[in-house]
């Protein structure tokens, strides 16, 4: 197999030489109902990714499929789920696919097979979660927990929480809210502060969570529930239970209730489907709910592995990202789901896909010539049309659009004015917005005229459910890997986090000096 | 007074051909303390702007105060609080900032004072509140409403929402949280359904919020709570009232309780000064907490007036962010409050930002040859630090930072560990990510190489009170308006947001062609 950088590739010269498809003409008239019936992908679930609006036509497709098999995109992704080590800055396998199901061979790590201690960790998960929810395991009095808080930062919390926010309304109305879940994240001590003013300590299950198990915030964090809880009188080693590695501080510690394991091999923007998320949603909705999640994702990670772009959303996904980042030269993507569910989805992708593939040197360490992974931001719909969207139809920039929408809502409730429902209003807007997005419009008046040429594509299903979610979940994830294998990049590690840290601990131990000691001292810190 | 394309001015010219300056040297060593101690400017309320980390010097300064000078910025601010027709694609005064005080002249308009109508608007909020916290207003059965919900979209949802989410904590510890405030925004039926889960409707009070009075989403989602209403027993003109202008169908209506107003020289996304934002903070913390926002705002709208760019944080920061945009070309800038309590804040400031200033003609419908308002996005520090810095210090784009940061916490709530509270660890993360940014550092292994040369200013405060949180607001729309002014467009329409809503229309009236029958047929709309 080999590893080459992006402008290395033959094909990647022929995509730069091609032509550049007029979207605003090819979306128009009727071979643009040609386009949206004929370019769309099945997903897992019932799913679909629908790239119509998006800069291809055949011509750019078979070049893109020239990439794909020149770059070994596939091949790669069945090395990673066979057990190579990826991972080549901190040496280490990539596993998190393997939380979902077995793709490949067995992996054996740290004396063990490694989906096997997935599973094993997922059954101690629900076995705990089912004996919170039968009140076998409860508090001090003997009195059900009601609440589960999650304490973490970063990769266990964006996921863990947009996953929440994402099902909290399905679980709603299917019956399956066991328990509310609060999140403790920042270090800001008011966040900490509201989060606790807003529970029944008494009733309250917390979740440290850090891989390491010395993560500055959630240690931070923790203890302030630890003392929030002594002063209310009760004790936290009944009321915390942690989420680390087996070789942890936290791992098997007194202090906890229970502890379950993730390893090194899963990196915390991926760890949603490990104990990192299984924890907190096994409790919130119940194991069956979690286990429903990730078989939406190892579905779509086994349809992941077909080598034809056409039939393999996610890599296809990846390529016309690449291609409009490297051969368009577009650096911001937008996530825009149309459900307010997804509130917080947008954030979790923008860690996910940023923290992975905004890397400046090659897989072996060496600079590249080319830009790799882009800024990825996004709110809801409707919402965002009444924002930025100002920009996104007539800035001076061009800003590739992710849609995602859904046929129908979570919840039963909904409403008829002027004889559509809310639903049909949200969906008529996605709809109404990629068209005009790509087409434009022309007008007498300049300030009324509408550019076109914006590029998007949409992922529709049909309910946000548990499956859908994780589907649509690693879509993304997959997504990101792919374009990472594209970019030669290791899309595994952060080492650009690194240096703020020493950086703080140094401000801490007030051994500074220059600019920093000076903006120490405009922030009073001493 | 001229109103010149940017690229026509002699100043720009100057800018363009000026040395960049190299920000990891200048803020190395002693350079960098000298720099952080002088590159400051006093804002109101005791914050500072400081911008010694952004790339100018004080020949970069001089430039920029001559573009100041030559584009005639601050006559132009003078021009629009006089009263001048600023809009000129609307053809409308532009007023916000006259919510807070009289800048200058008195403007007549609609047959009064405008001042006067602003202030008179105050007046019948606080009044009304005063008598909803004082049970003199109650529901149906006599009893407190103990809840306020505003039912709006864009400029009537996320500013309000920002500023109570940032005050709520404040307003707890100082006894001013007299009812909790709730949104519903989206057309997603599932948000008002979500919302009205968690309220108890029987004490709630309801706010219609829509200046023209047919903002699809905001009609659909009043429908809906007025369901709700009838459902639960509740007579609907007993808790709902209006903030709208006087002349929509939404005044003075038998269905709402009472009705306040604003008017067409607000722009959505400026209203949070107006009964926007006045009657849902006024009755969520009391109208002095509000009053107290105004006077925040209107003493930095004084600052703003000031022509030294070295004594204008206002106008200061837009020149920095038109050098970085047109003559460095970054098109993104990400703002990044280290405090929980404003974690919506760069939701507001996107739409502030970029509906004001995504525009591709210049104030005269005539095509620009230049880059105008960039991508803002952002999230709370810790957060964003476990999320995607790492795209930030090590990606292949270089990406402007705008850091907020507060010297106290605003709950009194914190915890010691290993010496330092949380909120000096808070602010040393920030102070240490701004040195990190700029300077970055050398390694053996290029993967932990950090280039530097990553520009970013702070405000820094004391405390994040209602005054704090004026002035910090009003230094973002002061800025926006400057940068409009630079790039000679109009930052008050959003002629952008059309072709999407006529468009959505057509697809529920069913009369949609091509492409656009095919995705709603792909979404089942129908």
């Amino acid at each position: 197999m080999k590893w080459e950088n992006l402008t290395k590739l033959e094909s990647f010269k022929k995509l730069k030489e091609a032509a550049v498809v007029d979207i605003a003409a090819e979306m128009s008239g009727e071979n643009g109902a040609k386009r949206v019936k004929e370019y769309r992908v099945p997903m897992a679930n019932g799913a679909v990714y629908s790239y119509a609006a998006k800069c291809v036509d055949d011509r750019i497709l078979d070049l893109l499929q020239e990439l794909a098999d020149e770059a070994e995109l596939t091949e790669k992704y069945a090395a990673l789920y066979n057990g190579e080590i990826i991972n080549t800055g901190e040496k280490r396998h990539v596993l998190h696919q393997m939380c979902r199901g077995q793709l490949g061979d067995p992996v054996f790590a740290d004396g063990g097979d490694k989906r096997e201690f997935y599973v094993t960790q997922q059954n101690r998960i629900a076995e705990f979660a089912n004996k919170v929810h039968a009140g076998e395991i409860t508090n001090e009095a003997g009195e059900k927990f009601t609440t589960v808080c999650q304490i973490g930062i970063g990769g266990s919390d964006l996921g863990p929480r947009a996953l929440y926010l994402a099902l909290e309304g399905w679980a709603k109305v299917n019956n399956s809210l066991k328990m509310a879940a609060k999140f403790i994240s920042n270090v800001d001590p008011d966040d900490a502060t509201a989060v606790l003013s807003e529970v029944d300590l008494a009733h309250t299950l917390f979740i440290m969570v850090s891989k390491s198990g010395t993560t500055l915030e959630t240690l931070t964090n923790g203890a302030f529930v630890d003392d929030a809880l002594k002063n209310a009188g009760l004790d936290p080693s009944k009321h915390m239970i942690a989420v680390t590695s087996a070789t942890s501080p936290l791992a098997n510690n007194p202090m906890y209730l229970d502890s379950f394991y993730m390893d090194d091999y899963i990196g915390g923007r991926y760890s949603s489907s490990s104990a990192v998320g299984g924890a907190v949603l096994s409790l919130a909705f119940g194991p069956e709910v979690f286990a429903a999640i990730l078989n939406g994702m190892n579905a779509e990670d086994e349809t992941g592995k077909e080598k034809d772009i056409r039939k393999n959303p996610d890599m296809l996904d990846a390529l016309i990202g690449v291609y409009e980042r490297n051969i368009l030269g577009y650096p911001i993507t937008a996530v825009l789901p149309y459900s307010q569910a997804m509130s917080r989805f947008p954030a979790h992708l923008q860690q996910l896909d940023m923290e992975s593939n905004g890397k400046h040197v090659n897989r072996f360490g060496e600079p590249i010539d080319y830009q790799t992974g882009p800024l990825i931001f996004g709110e809801p719909g409707t919402n965002g049309q009444h924002s930025f969207y100002q920009l996104l139809h007539q800035g001076t920039d061009i800003i590739p659009l992710q849609f995602i929408g859904f046929k129908q809502n979570q919840r039963d409730n909904d409403v008829v004015i002027k004889d559509t429902t809310s639903q049909q209003k949200l969906s008529a807007n996605v709809a109404a917005q990629i068209v005009a997005f790509a087409c434009g419009k022309t007008d007498e008046n300049p300030n009324k005229c509408f550019e076109g040429h914006r590029p998007s594509s949409i992922i529709v299903a049909d309910k946000l459910t548990p499956e859908v979610l994780g589907t649509i979940l690693a879509h993304f994830e997959n997504k990101v890997m792919f374009q990472g294998f594209a970019w030669n990049i290791n899309s595994f590690d952060q080492e650009g986090v690194q240096l703020g840290k020493v950086l703080a601990t140094a401000v801490l131990n007030q051994s500074t000096e220059g600019a920093l000691t000076e903006y120490s001292k405009l922030l009073s810190i001493f």
